[in-house]
C-alpha cells in the first residue's frame, strides 16, 4: 500500500500543512521512522524529537511552526493513528466462509451465515455461533456454548460447555474459557472438588489475550463486562464479576468471587485476593497485591496494596533506614554524654 | 432437575426442620439465592445473613431457632453442598466411548475398555490408556506415556513421552505435562541445554487446572503426590517433588529440585526458589517468595518470605516510619536544647 | 543403553582413574545415584557427598585422592554431563519425515526436504518451513510465517502470520507467538485496539518453554536475540527487543517497548515495566519489579528493584524495626529524665 501524504490527509480528514506529494508506505514511531514513513505525536513532550526524525511527515494535533516536515493536523491523534495503521496493515486474506470438512460439528448446533469454521475445530451439541464469527483452527466449543456475531476466536481456544460469549469479542490463541474453578472442601483431610454448575458470560467488545484462563462459576456466572480488555496469561477465578471497560494487564491474577467496577485498571502481575470489591476507576499497580476492598478512583501499590502516594513515601523512607539507624546511634551517644555530665555533678 | 425440600433432605440424609413441600431447582450463595433455590451456611458468622436471604431453605449444621425458613440439618455442610451441587448439575451427555476416526493412534498403543478418545487426538507409539479415561479433543499423548483409569484430560492437553499419570486424575485444557525443564550449562558464553532424561509422575486423584506447565526431570522424575490440587497457570519446574494433598493456587511458580511435604498450601502467585524444602502443612502467602527452607506447619509471608505474624508486624511498623522519623527529629531537637543548657553553665 | 565405565571415559575423552570394568546405565545426582549409575560433581563443595554416594563412578574435573570410586577426569564437567546424558537419553523414534495426510497446507507454502509435519497441523498460505524442521501435532503456522531449519515446534504451538523464526529454534507445547499486543487508545471512554502491523522475529538457537506468549509489534518487530533461552509461562509484550544469550526464567513478564542487552538474566516471576532499558549482563532477582533503566552488569532486587546488596541490607534493617522503635522509646525516656533533672535545678 502506497499513498501520498496528501492522499492520507484526505482519508484522515486532516488539515495538511506543507507539501503533500511524497509517497509513504507505513507509519512508525518517531525514532524508527524513515523517509518512506509517516510518524505521529500523541504527547507534546515528544515534539522536540521530531527535528531529528527521518519521517516524511507527522500526524499531530497542533501545528509546529519551526518544523520543516509536512504536518497532518487532526483533532485526535490516537484515532488518526489507528486509522492510519489500518490503512497500512498487511492485507490478510479473509478466512474462508463456511465449515472446513475436517471440523467436527455436533448435533443441533446452529451456525449462522458468514461464519468461518477452520480445520480441526470441534463444536459440541447444541452450541450456537452467530453471524460472521471466525473460529480458527483447533478451537473447541463445548456443549450448549453460545458465541455471538463478529467474534474472532484464534487457534486452539477452548470454550467449555454452557459459556456465553457476546458480540464483537476477540479471544487469542490457547486461551481457556470455562474451566472448573479451584474450589475444594477439605473433608477428612481430602480435598473434594466443589461442582461448578455455573458458567462464564463474556459481554460485547471484550478482548482477551493469549493463554488466559477464565474459570466457570460454582453457581451463577463469572462475568466480564462489555468493553473490558484482558492481556495475556491472565487468571480470572470462579464467580468473579468484572465491570465494563476495565484494563487488565499481563499475568494479572484475580481470585474468586471478586467484584470489580467499571474502568478498573490492574497493572502487570497484580494480584487480587478473593471476595474483595474494587470500585470504579480504581487502579492497582504492577506486582501489587490487593488484599482489601479498594474504593472507587483510588490508586494503590505494594503488597499488601495501600494508597499509592503513601506506599511510595514509605518505600522512600525504608531506603533511608540506614541513615535513621545511624542517627539514633548518634543520639544515643549524645544522651550518654549528657547523662555522664549530669552524673559528674 | 426439580426436587422438593423434603426429597432433597432425604437424599442428603438430613434432618428436616420446617415445611418440605416447596420445589427447588438449584443451590446458590446466600446473597443470590431466590425463592426457587436452597442456600447453605458453612460458617456460623454468616447465619445473620439468612434473615434477608430469599432462599427457599438452608443447609446448615445446627438449627437456628429464630429462622422461619425450612432447615436441612447435616453433620458436614461442605459434603452436603457437594452432593446438592451434583444433584442439580447440568446434565452433560457422557463423552462417546471408543476412538473417534479422526484420532491418530500410534503402534503398540494399549487402550482399555470404556475409554473415550475424541476427534483430533494424537497418541504416540507404546502409550497406554486405562479404563474409562476420557481424552478430549486435540490432546496429544507422547510415546510410552501412561494414563491411568477414570482420568479426564480436557481439550488440547499435551502429555510428553514417558510421563506417567495415575488414576482419577483431572487435567484441564491447554495444560502441558513433561516439557523439558529450564536447565542450562553455560559453556564458553553459550547456554547449552542439559538433556532431560527423566519424566513426570502424577499420582492418583491429582487435579490440575488449565494452562499449567509441569516440566520433566533431568534424571528421575518430577512428582506430584496423590490428592494434590493445582490451579491454573501454575509452573512446576524439573525434579521438584510435591507431597500428598497439597493445594497450589493460581499462577504459583515452583523452581527446580524443590521438595514439598504433604498438605502444603501455596497461595496465589507465590514463588518458590530452587532446591528448597517446605515441610508438611506449611503455608506460603499470596505473592510471597520462599527463598529458604520452611519448617513443617509454619506460615510465611513476604518476599523473601518470613514468619507470617512477624512479617505483618514489620509491614505495620514500616507504615509507621513517617511517625518514627518525626519522633527522632523531635528527640534531636530536645537533645540539642539539653546540650545547649549544659553548655550555658 | 549400557556402557562400561571405561567405554564411557573413552567417549568423553576423559582420563580414567580406577577400575573401568563395571557397567553403567544412567547418570544421576549424587544423592540418588545407585550402583548402576554414574554421578558428577560440578562444584567442589559437593565433593564430601561423594563418600556416601552409591554411584559406581564420578565425573569430576580434579582427582580426589581419598575416593575409592573410579573417577573420570574431564576439563569441563558440564559439557561431559551433557554428553553423558545424551548417551543415556531414552531413544525416541525420530518423527516421520513428510507431511501427515491430516495436515492442512495452504497455497504457495514452501516446505523444504527433511521436514516433518505431524497430524492436524495447519499451515496457512505462503508460509515457509526450512530443512529438517519438526512441526508437532496440532501446531498452527500463520500466513507468510517463516520457520528456519532444524527447528522443533512441539504440540499445539501457534505462530501467527508474518512471524519469522530462525534456525535451530525450539518452541515447546502450547506457546503462542505473534498474538496482538495489549495496546489501546482510550477514545471517548472506549478502549480502541491499536492495529499491530509488525511481527515477531526469533533469532537462531533461541529456546522457548511451554505456554509462553510473545506478542507481535505495532510497527517493526518484537525481537528475541540469538541464543536467548526462555522458560515456561513467560509474557513478552509488543515491540520489546531482547539481546543475545539472555536467560528468562518462568513466569517472567516483560512489558512493551523494552530493550534488553545481551546476557541479561531475569529470575522467576520478575516483571519489567514498559519502555525501559536493561544493560548487558544485568540481573533482576526473583519476583522483583524493574521500574527503571538498569545499567549493564548491575544486579537488582525488590519491587521497585534497586541495587541488590542495598536492597538486602534494607530488608535486614526493616526486620530490625521493632528493635529500633524500642530504642527510640528508651531514648525518649532517658531524655525525659534528663529534662526533668535540668528542670529540677
Amino acid at each position: 500500500m502506497k499513498l501520498t501524504i496528501a492522499q492520507l490527509a484526505k482519508r484522515l480528514g486532516a488539515e495538511l500543512v506543507g507539501n503533500g506529494s511524497k509517497q509513504i508506505t507505513a507509519v512508525r514511531a518517531v525514532e524508527t521512522a524513515d523517509e518512506d514513513t509517516i510518524t505521529f505525536v500523541t504527547d507534546p513532550r515528544h515534539i522536540p524529537k521530531l527535528k531529528n526524525s527521518h519521517a516524511a511527515a507527522v500526524i499531530i494535533d497542533r501545528a509546529v511552526e519551526t518544523l520543516e516536515k509536512p504536518q497532518l493536523l487532526v483533532k485526535n491523534v490516537n484515532a488518526a493513528l489507528i486509522e492510519t495503521l489500518n490503512i497500512f496493515a498487511p492485507k490478510l486474506k479473509p478466512p474462508a466462509e463456511g465449515i472446513d470438512p475436517t471440523a467436527k460439528i455436533g448435533k443441533d448446533v446452529k451456525i449462522a451465515k458468514g461464519v468461518s469454521i477452520a480445520p480441526g475445530v470441534v463444536i459440541d451439541d447444541e452450541a450456537r455461533i452467530e453471524e460472521n464469527t471466525v473460529i480458527a483452527a483447533g478451537c473447541k466449543i463445548g456443549r450448549n456454548a453460545k458465541i455471538g456475531r463478529n467474534c474472532r476466536l484464534d487457534c486452539n481456544v477452548v470454550i467449555y460447555h454452557n459459556c456465553i460469549i457476546g458480540n464483537n469479542v476477540i479471544i487469542q490463541a490457547n486461551t481457556t474459557i470455562g474451566s472448573t474453578g479451584f474450589g475444594y472442601c477439605t473433608i477428612d483431610g481430602q480435598h473434594k472438588l466443589i461442582p461448578h454448575n455455573g458458567g462464564v458470560v463474556i459481554e460485547d467488545f471484550v478482548e482477551i489475550g493469549a493463554n488466559c484462563c477464565l474459570d466457570r462459576a460454582k453457581f451463577g456466572n463469572t462475568i466480564i463486562g462489555a468493553g473490558t480488555k484482558i492481556d495475556n496469561l491472565v487468571q480470572i477465578a470462579h464467580n468473579t464479576v468484572i465491570g465494563k471497560c476495565c484494563l487488565i494487564a499481563g499475568q494479572v491474577g484475580i481470585s474468586g468471587s471478586c467484584k470489580l467496577g467499571d474502568g478498573v485498571v490492574l497493572a502487570g502481575q497484580a494480584g487480587v485476593t478473593d471476595n474483595i470489591e474494587i470500585g470504579n476507576d480504581a487502579m492497582v499497580g504492577g506486582q501489587s497485591g490487593a488484599f482489601h476492598n479498594i474504593p472507587a478512583g483510588k490508586q494503590v501499590f505494594g503488597t499488601p496494596a495501600t494508597d499509592k502516594t503513601e506506599a511510595i513515601r514509605i518505600i522512600a523512607l525504608t531506603r533511608r533506614l540506614p541513615k535513621l539507624v545511624n542517627e539514633v546511634k548518634k543520639l544515643t551517644a549524645r544522651i550518654e554524654r549528657l547523662e555522664a555530665a549530669k552524673d559528674d555533678k
